[in-house]
């Protein structure tokens, strides 16, 4: 079943609490995740809450990977969604969850934008112009 | 079962492909989405790619609001993650899904971090000092 995209819905328990806390080093953690993955990154963003947590989102041009973190619990929720074949939203997610050191880890797929139309006409963004998905 | 958050994962087909291109456009309906369900944007963020199809992240206090687009499928993938118990993110999609006049709508509700802790001690973000959830 062909999609244009796949989301990893993730859950991460028992991580290092500073480090969810710290938006600088988490931005870097998601940035180096993604680049290491082959992704390319478009924006980061990231928003430190008073009194602790963060919000992060890096829009790619796979489409984006999101966090969010409750240092209070050990746990953020991270969402992980590329297009293409070329990405392997797993390196992205093995990457993250062993810099926040997770202990437990709880991850759906979702194929996204699973199109009734033939195959050789579906193409990810961006474009893969010579490329049939 | 109480969780920090929920996610709307959702798939909107048979959307206006004029308005799914137009990254402006689509940042004004996100965010008018946003201020109308009373949650709070923090950061927008919309590219367009060439040579077409918009990704746009919208970071609120409560979380996140992502879209892209793929205009010649006249589809968009659609991710609205709230936490707290103050906004509703049914109230988000009914005016993106309204606004983009999608012909169909597939959602998929998601709750996000149901922690193994005492009722009582489980807070959202924002901080809600005074209101359990």
């Amino acid at each position: 079943m062909k999609s244009l995209g796949v989301q990893l819905i993730v859950e991460l328990y028992g991580c290092d609490r500073s480090l969810l806390d710290d938006p600088t080093h988490s931005e870097r953690i998601l940035v180096d995740a993604i680049n290491g993955s082959g992704a390319t990154v478009i924006q980061p963003f990231f928003h430190h809450f008073s009194p602790h947590g963060v919000s992060g989102v890096v829009v790619i041009a796979e489409s984006h990977v999101a966090i969010h973190t409750w240092p209070e619990y050990a746990y953020c929720a991270l969402d992980i969604f590329t297009c293409g074949s070329q990405v392997k939203p797993e390196l992205i997610l093995d990457h993250i969850r062993s810099e926040f050191r997770a202990k437990e880890v709880s991850v759906m797929e979702v194929k996204r934008g699973t199109l009734i139309v033939p195959p050789h006409t579906l193409f990810h963004k961006p474009m893969e112009s010579t490329t049939p998905a």
